[in-house]
């Protein structure tokens, strides 16, 4: 199929090189003009502007959008007026699912159909294909597989579950309609925020592996500090880099962030090139939010959460009142080390 | 090599068995003869008591104990009377590390030795193997390395990690010599606590996704309870045995736990063959226990754990306290549908 | 000063008590009639409507709303056509402050002020006081003082804070104009999340005493459950009436709410009268939301709130998850009791 | 009565100055002969050592160790062999109640008695009294009763409990005898776990607060960080100096820890003499391991405590495992800002 892909950061450019592998036929744009050059070849056009993209698509138009979640509105303000009626937009960043249902309403108006497309896979996806959860208009999405049949990993990228009898769903190929406007990144939104949960279970759990020779510190102990009672218990050296490459072998919490993980240990075993910032990109909030209005209980999504704002040093006005409270009740002085 | 077993439960039995098509000579005990004769085959011969198992076995004796946790005393109390200067006990259940050291210590002075083992793998590790942490003596653990290397599920299991070189860590064919006395279970602990909180974290997740369409149902509103504000933002019908099978692929959340969700839900899409009471069988106490002596935070791994104390009834009297200062306060009774 | 209140129920009604003791002019409506009935008396006159209310007032109208937050803009419908240039609305019900902030808008364009008014103390108030915390207009606030010093509880209501000087700000009266629209209502959501948090400690603490005794029981040990190592360390029967009706004197967390405590207990020392489902009704729920839009850590107030999810059952898909997978892994089945 | 002081740090000497001032007789020690010397006074006699003190004083004794948790058993063996049978020794510190039990144990054995008592009231305790938790013996809890009178805050420290008849409980004197050995300090953990709780949720509601002007700063969105959607909803400038003092006035959440933090506030608006470091000394923690042991969920008490280890940095390799993890599968490049 034809397509214009808007956005070539990370993302949006090896999808292009999937889909041009695929044999689709993609017109591309960027801001940065470099990106669009580092992608022209066969099977992949550049356009100058918006409007150049848009004026060499066949109708109706199959538009991607690969732009982060904030400056979508803004590109869709520039390219809706040159749409024509039947032309489909794509929103496959990471967008807020009540901005897509209010951009389907609208776009609705104009006769422009519109999908939210989450999208899966990282840096990887180019070779490992991109996982789609997908909402909208079933006709849309339908007509649009072969395009999703090629961004995703395919049936054999995992094998048969037990207990399913064949590949008949998308679901086996890596793509899947979840439902109306808004389903694709609702899914999308909840898989970040259990990505949350997975990567922060397995920090903490390092962290403690990290810290088993405790027992080997000498720590004061006075009326402020309790002493470890059972230093004996804490003298263990352990080699994160070997034993996070053994769980990859045959044990429960196997995965693919497991895998990374490991990789990253191999790279850098005591991670000096990292300085404890953790970034949060938005789906995680949103996820907690949409708990919330649910009445649900997600204390592990929420602590995940958390661990990241605190990285960034957003407790520290919280944790001064508990000082400031234990000096009020004790007269205690906090340790400086 | 010969291997004497004692306990033929669910690990046990299929420990066995990977062990006898793996050509080693296996010497098995249960309290259940039932257990010890399903296993009775060429290179496994039955005993009928711990005493006659001691007796079939060559010195320098190598004895796997696969027992709870809780009996594992009592079956060293029976054994060790039985044993050798020289001779192996392992021990490869989910013993308290705590337990390992001591007993470590307790059976050297009969020159006996000890590792202890953590085993993950479950009821599928007969066919992908079982991955081993084991902790104890060097030497004791070389001498083992052809049962470990059966039993582990081997270097093809998971592809080369990225920027490791070669295959020549144990690790990589699926055990590890972690460190001394307790490290093997020390590290299992942990990785069961991880394990809790990566299920948590799918479980929170689809918690969400099964929620969805909350928007759909009629809710009362009065001073006691909130509307919800948008119900069009919860109108989804999402199909859970989809959408897991989805993330399978090319997601960054794809794993084996993964898998095994998409299968549960694949037979029981809504899980009607559960009750949601959850045990716990110690490892994740003891992990949080860890953190807690050496003062690392582990908001997700013990909310994890708090979530399967709940799930048994455990918050109600605290849930109870609520409600009375609830009505203190503000004369609130609660609604009770 | 004169005063409309519309809205009798248990916190409307105590606060035109309270005001009619302080001698201000109260004209109040209710949709029961029998509320209006129950008020009216010297100081207390009532209304057929609120067209009725409307018209007995005095121009510029001072009208106070105390209703759920859920009518509070169906009730504006109905009023504000009625009203005149400078008249003068409080909400003082639960109203989420985003409301007020549009609510402030939309009436400024009628010249119509609106003063948003947290106010807490619950059934008590009538005695106690009321706290108040407010947003709005300066000017309007300060020309309201009087009623907001009758309602409040007084200086005398708490000793001087040790470093303050003088009694001159209202706080020590027990009011606070806390900034612009919303601010009230702010402050009081945040109160209210604060208020969860303290509750849930006390419950949590109070449930762990309660179970002191759990080494009495027997428990049986197996492969599923890990037995209690030190029974002997659980053998308390603890007297929660007399030991919250202790903690009152003297110790770091002497409280209203331990005051309330103490209360409930003497009064039904199993809590038998309650069930355990706790309602929510907003606040905490707006807490949670505005920490995460300001990426503020709050681990304590989110499991709060988490909890009385759980207490409705909540969770119960999430568990059932769980159960299914440890199913998958390890052949689990969970057990009934 | 008679009784010998043995520690005379902020509480020890504290509670000597109340019991003297009660005209009790006071043998005092410490290590510190400043602290000896500062005390020495009608009522009030030093001793030169703990033999000294010993012998200073009638049989049979009564001896109140104030000291350490750490340095208990360190005291009772100078202290035991200089006993007699039938003397009292009372560990009024913070001590594990595991080891009151197995102290308790020891001490019977020479026929000495053993009383555990939870101490709460800091440097207030001077003024307001000490709240007091007793575990041991009831009749040596009866023959102590003159100190424990004089020690605690009395009747008139809180208004009688709504439902309670009279003051004849020792509760409503503000000491209670709450079990055998290890009650006391069960009770004074488990305080000390609320105590936790309620200062977290305090600290981190007044950090929402702090963060409420947050839409006014200018943020960058790209990918990796989503905007504020309504920046509007968060331009408030709130005096958490006032807002503390309103709230110790009619609110629902009025306390002694509130009553601090308002004259913290007050003293230090900005907080700026507190590093944010914070420490625990040993009942926040143990209480934890308690509600594990119980199988209780705790997730309150639990996140208090976590958000203290977080403070001091705990959490560092866990967060670095993060970005460690997002760069593997993202390429996210963490902000340094």
């Amino acid at each position: 199929m034809q397509i214009g892909m808007i956005g070539l950061g990370r993302m949006g450019a090896n999808m292009v090189r999937r889909l041009a592998d695929g044999d689709h036929n993609c017109i591309v744009y960027d801001v940065q003009d470099s990106a669009i050059q580092a992608l022209v070849h066969h099977n992949v056009a550049g356009a100058t502007s918006i409007s150049d993209l848009v004026s060499q698509l066949d109708q109706p138009r199959v538009i991607w959008l690969m732009v982060p979640a904030a400056i979508v509105d803004e590109s869709l303000k520039t390219l809706v007026p040159l749409l024509s009626s039947g032309d489909i937009i794509i929103d496959g960043g990471n967008s807020y699912y009540h901005d897509d249902i209010r951009r389907g309403n609208e776009l609705k108006l104009h006769k422009i159909h519109y999908l939210d497309v989450g999208t899966s896979g990282g840096v990887a996806g180019l070779d490992r294909g991109y996982c789609l959860m997908i909402g909208g208009e079933k006709e849309i999405v339908q007509h649009l597989s072969p395009i999703f049949e090629t961004l995703a990993p395919g049936v054999d990228a995992a094998p048969l579950t037990v207990g399913r009898t064949n590949r008949s769903s998308t679901a086996d190929h890596g793509y899947l309609h979840c439902g109306p406007q808004g389903a694709g990144h609702f899914v999308k939104m909840v898989h970040n925020g259990i990505e949350y949960g997975i990567m922060g279970a397995y920090a903490e759990g390092l962290n403690i592996l990290h810290h088993a020779n405790i027992g080997k510190s000498k720590v004061d102990s006075d009326a402020e500090t309790t002493p470890l009672r059972n230093p004996e218990h804490y003298q263990y050296e352990l080699d994160l880099t070997e034993i996070t490459e053994l769980w990859r072998r045959g044990s429960v919490i196997g995965s693919w962030l497991l895998d990374l993980t490991a990789a990253a240990l191999v790279k850098d075993p005591k991670l000096e090139n990292y300085t404890g910032r953790v970034s949060d990109s938005g789906e995680g909030r949103w996820t907690i939010m949409a708990a919330i209005d649910e009445a649900v209980p997600i204390p592990i999504l929420s602590a995940a959460l958390f661990e990241r704002f605190s990285s960034r040093g957003a407790a520290d006005f919280s944790d001064k009142l508990l000082s400031a409270m234990r000096h009020g009740f004790g007269g205690h002085i906090e340790k400086s080390d």
